[in-house]
């Protein structure tokens, strides 16, 4: 994987949607602050409720009203925007008004950044099952803040990244029994096409090289295990040649993650969830981010759930929302960089 | 992952059937012997064609007429038993003659091993496609090694097994389409019961723990992803629960396979090929080994193909044969120990 990164600040600080107050989403941001100086982070403030960070915190937290106030604040404490009240917090058992704390976060935090108060967006983590019941209608925080920013769902790009990998799946959070039908032609061209974007607006690979993975076991072997590769996914693949795209394979997906064959590509192409997230959580668990390709604004979320059981056990790590602060800035930076050239 | 291994020696050699000739079979076969003091590896002796290695090797090898004879020749030259012509070899392109000889050396080896004349098997990576045409009418070796040994083919397990990770595929070389309708209730039954049972004999683990993988992204989410978790699994499961079997699940199979989760079970299932192979791959590339369940002798096989592009370059990694010698040695001494008990 290759990667550049221009060397220069942020204008503003970076916001954290607090994710459910009940999750480990409270608890990873503010030992995320504490390490800040360590970590050598840019300015960031939690957008939510202050008193589901103090139900399992007790480090420094201020109350901040504007996002220009966090700069200041945040060599001496978690700033916070208070924009909605979550109700009695219990780690670990979510509630309605939790839920609704978390949809109002990421509301806000989303305004600002459109609104360019803050720098990029970071999310932490919510229940969808929660959300869905106080009244959150999208599939998920990236279909929201697609549309927030007036992007159509079908053109932004789940990315996942770790150190030394990274992995687009090309279909998500549908059944394993409908991945073929929803695999088509205009998906792979159009999520590879998003993905060579993406990783040279937000990445700065001036050439970015995708590797597809097959449907079936070892790529079908020639059709024997399967049609797919040969009637679907190489015709594609030839076609995005012809456009100019760098992609390979489509190759056996068991082979692909190994490190010969990772440093062969900057991302990986896969063709449903698992064969996606298995790599990059086996290989990058602490360090996961999931990066939105395809919008205009950076939003970056660590790769981990609410963990509801570990949540108020003081055990969540902390790593994957470091990363995913980090990410954040460097692909702000590299965003800046390519518009300032362009 | 736990594991008791008594401390005995083999009472005869090790067999390794070559596999194709014009494969990396040879070459790994000659590097591992080359390694034997330092990997300290129990003595073998190569079943198949002595041209083959010659072909890619200039290291001693000596013709062996009867097993017996390998313990002593091992300290000084590679032994070899030499039961077929493959004819003019070229490394990296494989004939009709050198599949013929990739089979007659899996029937040979397979034979020495079940007439006790060698302690265990352990056999080279041979290329399916050749060998079908060479007449050869089993979908792998370890179905032809089964019948050999008297096993229904579905009565063996195949395990893909590296250092901190065991995985059994629970359907293997079938379109990912058809995963749905193969993945049935005694299927897993019969796979989880093979897989207690190898496990106890071949590892060694008195109370086997396995863990078990969701067709599904995220196991299904309760239905909402996909119900084979909810009308299929589940109740397998807890099936297998009621006879005393230690198994969980299902889980997310994403989460499975990091360090944390790895260390809750001794053995993974999971339902298809990719979903198995890909953690595997990704994280014991270079010494994944593959051993049979079920079979009353030991069978085990480097986890890698013929890798034919990569032949007669002397590039060829040697550490997945000497991950499956040393398994083969292991697996056999504790299968000795609890036959013994029995």
């Amino acid at each position: 994987m290759e990667g550049h990164l221009p060397d220069a600040p942020l204008p503003g600080p970076i916001a954290i949607s607090l994710g459910d107050p009940a999750g480990i989403g409270p608890e990873v941001i503010a030992k995320t602050w504490s390490l800040r100086v360590q970590e050598q982070l840019p300015p960031f403030f939690v957008v939510g409720d202050m008193a589901a960070i103090r139900a399992v915190w007790d480090g420094p937290l201020e109350r901040i009203h504007n996002p220009s106030d966090a700069a200041d604040m945040f060599d001496h404490a978690l700033p916070c925007l208070q924009v909605a009240e979550a109700g009695e917090i219990i780690p670990g058992s979510p509630t309605l008004d939790g839920a609704r704390c978390a949809f109002q976060s990421l509301e806000c935090a989303t305004g600002l950044v459109r609104a360019e108060s803050a720098s990029a967006l970071v999310t932490g983590p919510v229940s969808k099952a929660q959300l869905a019941q106080a009244g959150f209608t999208h599939p998920g925080q990236t279909e929201f803040v697609a549309e927030r920013c007036g992007v159509s769902r079908e053109n932004v790009v789940m990315m996942l990244a770790g150190p030394g990998l990274r992995v687009v799946p090309l279909t998500i959070h549908i059944p394993f029994m409908q991945v073929p039908q929803m695999l088509t032609a205009s998906l792979i061209r159009s999520r590879a096409i998003a993905t060579v974007r993406g990783l040279k607006r937000f990445f700065g690979i001036e050439r970015p090289r995708l590797a597809m993975a097959g449907l079936n076991p070892h790529a079908g072997e020639g059709g024997l295990l399967g049609k797919e590769e040969t009637t679907l996914i190489e015709p594609a693949l030839h076609a995005l040649r012809e456009d100019g795209i760098d992609i390979s394979g489509p190759f056996s997906a068991d082979g692909m993650f190994t490190p010969r064959a990772r440093a062969t590509y900057d991302a990986a192409l896969c063709c449903y969830h698992d064969q996606a997230l298995i790599p990059i959580k086996t290989l990058c668990f602490d360090e996961g981010v999931n990066i939105t390709l395809g919008l205009p604004i950076v939003r970056t979320s660590p790769d981990h759930g609410t963990a509801f059981p570990l949540a108020g056990h003081d055990q969540a790590d902390p790593g994957a929302m470091i990363a995913a602060i980090r990410m954040a800035r460097d692909a702000e930076i590299c965003r800046r960089a390519q518009a300032e050239l362009a």
